[in-house]
């Protein structure tokens, strides 16, 4: 794609332009995933900025639900769920550096029906949960079991949903805390983005040294805000460039498309994550791309766009973005 | 439009078949434009189901901001903002129907600049407010006076953003209340929601006789979330055509455009307002195009479309949709 | 009580030394009860600052669940709930000045069982919401009918709770909007605070001519933020005396008791309604008591006191208050 | 204290009529203290249930903060803030247990001025923070070092506040999270609850094996919400007496005092906090008082307390609670 060498990453990585190695991060090598992203558990692989990592990433379940009769509240042990490979390490990465991972492709993986959708007892934006606790009576366990493939999620004798895969989650380590792989927050996580899918480049805060790259949870596709709390839950063979940018040091993660650049924040209430969102692409825009920043603030009221994540984990997350053109427009100026 | 002939409004409206006769709602035919949306002001017009009207509506300033050297806090008077056109009463309209709005044009009024952005003190989503009440400094009064016309809002020398009109403020009369003009809530009122521009149809409660339409506050375009406080405030010639669907019950406003159905809820926090406009949408789909309940959330967690209207009213808006194609498909099932 | 003559009221009402005229606002002269406060409805009574009036409140139910089989589902016509006296006029009052409430005392009105405490559906802290949408099954609707009396509330068989009458809802009329007896707002309206009682004085913000005073819904008790969404209601026969602030223009309601002074906030989410309070109370500390701004904030860290009104209103109340004996300390310095 | 003999820890712990062993956690003993709470950190005692510890705690800046001058964005470096003491363990805990630490005495320790108070950029309820992100400039930061004995805390020249000291973070370990200190959550953490001072008793789940106690953060007293970020911060010596009560397995922490218990939940927004604590608190009362579930939420609409924490904190913190007569009045019913 000819948008990728104008790219952030392209034009800042430090390994972009080497030819990039290839590694396998199986089932096999990954052995043991986890559950909880942070600095206490031992790498699985370390690569050079720039080199290619093929990932087989299991389903949020792990596999444990395989017919529609394999209910979560009976096979699920929590907190042991949305499982992860990695921790991946990049040579030379450190603290207040960025680590970029290009998703390359995303390719269904073992036999159909692959894909898993599930109603989950306190959990879901329509139901009572663990935090927001209610005394009404949980909904309905339910789950379905769906077929995939790269032309379609076939959800049903009528209707067929369009195959539009994501990483449901991606991140690098925190400094201190290792945090379930439930929760989203500034190091990235459960965010649950549809738009983290084959083609984007995320950008990610490094907070320890080699960055410790967790990635896992991919999804066939997901409607905005994941209402009932699962998405077309799927193992994955994802193919994933990664790069390394030398002291560019974010708050919170980001993300680049064809067309778009983006923020992401992660909070409750919902608002906290699109203030954090904004705010971030507000500050990016004067840092980099020229703007005053109440040039930028005005002009987002006219043109931001807003992608929600989800608002089911426990903590929601939105993305701010703009256009990539009124960006290239401005920075003449 | 072709879509149109199968749209809701086309099958139930009362007057959707009849010849339209044209109203025009003039600044003067109008006189007084009101601040509060309930049932104690007097009608302005009285039409038939399916009648067009071409309203000249004022800019959500009231014209007021004329220079970039007028600042909102010097020169308008809370809370006389946001100033609406109407009620215009509707034959036939009683509690339990729905007024179906379907927007056909809108047109810049008056000479250029006409178009206000505002930083306002104690607004917009990235300072503190009357509501999210700190003690931090208020950013600083900024106003931005912008050409708008058909083809474009000419946001600064480089930027040029598109034309993509739409009303910020529609509504029926809530039953007893006087709400003001910057808050939306069940009744529909301040919304801010960009869908919400020409070809779109709004579907909208009823609860007083006559059902007292207001509307007002166009927008020559706007970001998701309208982050800064304000639009493209400008004035209009917005032309709508207006019928009644009797029995039709809604309990949040509902919109339909050529793709998609849409339902609205306005609440804080945000995701509150997400889960009234999902859960309306949820029990939509099962009362009139035969899904399951449990089917139609597990669905929209797959394909649900969500907008943000606003995040910087007293109320924060939402809508959440679904493809008609989804709906169609399921319809035969 | 002694405290009473240094009281805010005492010093700075138009006529508090007057000799009181006492006014009877009985259920006859009522007459219709009032579901919103706004500025469009005929005053009852009009009044001379400094003024007694001893008024025959109807629950908030208004009479309708006389049993433990009369569900509100089934008695009640929404929105017509929490029925007001008023609106009183009192001589002299204009937008910008204060009106001050004394509760002298209250007192339960008519057969036992006159208490009512009730599960609604849709309503309450623990159940999904008209406004906090969900898909879960309501909570049992459950009436119980208690017996009040001035000793006490006779809960159970084995528990009496203590009689701790407050008002529930009080407020001067909005400038422009009217708002419906269940919402509380800057106005005023149902706050639900318990500290709202007996011995306490309110200070409401006047923005219409004559203040246009609403007062009802009468609580025997109520825990702090009457979590399943009603407390006692009863029908009380309450003695107030209401005197005129001049020129003391409030943004938000406050309180005063013997021991201390408190702002009130009203808004969703909770912290909202935190942040109105303790803003408005850092601000009066500065203002008129002699505190540096940032001494106030700090030291309220160390001895603010909040209380929880409601969260189950369409607004949470939260008063923040601080010890008299704190700021008279202070205002020595 | 006689009421002792009746709580919960003397009734049930394993170890309480044992002769306490009594354990000196000495700064010297402790050696590094812990910036996060999980089962990653090595313990630094083993006790058995029902021993006493004398912990020396430092002040929440660990001491960094030792005049006016010393502003905490230059003496500090996050996330190594709120150094904890611990992890203690506490033989035969396991996962499902609960941990019972009941505080005895909490002095002063080290020379005057002992206690710190700042206002931190971006921190405090009334401030912009990393996550209600703002525009808005920061406020000023300040420090204040205050005289703190065991008589009082010498606010200013005018103003003397009690000495109320408590416990602002006590907790076990997460099972595979390890979690900042800042921050609040179902394993306890940084409640920054004034109710959990000497005489209290605190019920925490235990959820690895050992328990793994930390304990740290003392107040000299702090208002409710600790509204700009800090309480009195000081260095002591608390003494607790820790037990185990087996096979009692809790969702969130609980506290016991002379005249109440409490149920505690952290969350945002706040009214999330205060549903958890709610829920528990009829959970509890229906399991272990012989309440009806709906007597217990409709009792709770009447007598209720709620206790507000902290809402500066990542997650705020509410207790809520009920006086013990009104549940022993039930319990023979």
């Amino acid at each position: 794609m000819a948008w990728m060498d104008d790219s952030i990453v392209a034009r800042r990585g430090e390994g972009w332009s080497r030819e990039p190695v290839t590694h396998f991060l199986s089932e096999a090598v990954q052995g043991r995933y986890h559950y909880t992203i942070g600095p206490y558990s031992n790498p699985v692989l370390r690569i050079a900025p720039g080199d290619r990592i093929v990932v087989e990433t299991r389903d949020a379940f792990e596999g444990a639900v395989k017919t529609e009769q394999d209910l979560p509240s009976k096979v699920l042990r929590m907190p042991f769920v949305n499982p992860q490979n990695g921790p991946i390490l990049v040579e030379g990465a450190e603290k207040g550096d960025t680590l970029a991972v290009h998703i390359e492709s995303m390719l269904p993986r073992g036999p159909n029906p692959r894909g898993t959708c599930a109603m989950i007892p306190q959990f879901g934006a329509l139901s009572g949960t663990s935090l927001t606790a209610l005394l009404a009576a949980d909904l309905p366990e339910i789950v379905r079991k769906i077929d995939v493939d790269e032309k379609g999620v076939y959800w049903s004798k009528r209707v067929t949903l369009p195959y539009r895969p994501h990483i449901g989650t991606l991140s690098c380590s925190p400094e201190i805390d290792s945090i379930n792989t439930l929760t989203p927050d500034s190091h990235g996580g459960n965010m649950d983005l549809p738009d983290m899918g084959p083609g984007s480049i995320s950008y990610l805060p490094v907070r320890t040294d080699g960055a410790r790259l967790f990635i896992g949870d991919a999804h066939a596709c997901q409607g905005d805000g994941e209402v009932c709390g699962t998405a077309i839950e799927y193992p994955s063979t994802t193919t994933i460039r990664v790069d390394l940018i030398k002291h560019w040091t974010l708050e919170w993660p980001r993300l680049e498309t064809e067309q778009m650049v983006m923020c992401i924040g992660s909070a409750r209430p919902l608002e906290d994550a699109a203030r954090i969102a904004y705010k971030d692409l507000v500050l990016w825009m004067e840092a980099e791309y020229g703007f005053d920043r109440w040039d930028a603030y005005m002009m987002l009221s006219q043109c931001g766009i807003v992608r929600l994540g989800n608002f089911v984990d426990p903590k929601y997350t939105v993305g701010a973005g703009i256009l990539k053109r009124y960006l290239s427009e401005a920075s003449y100026s």
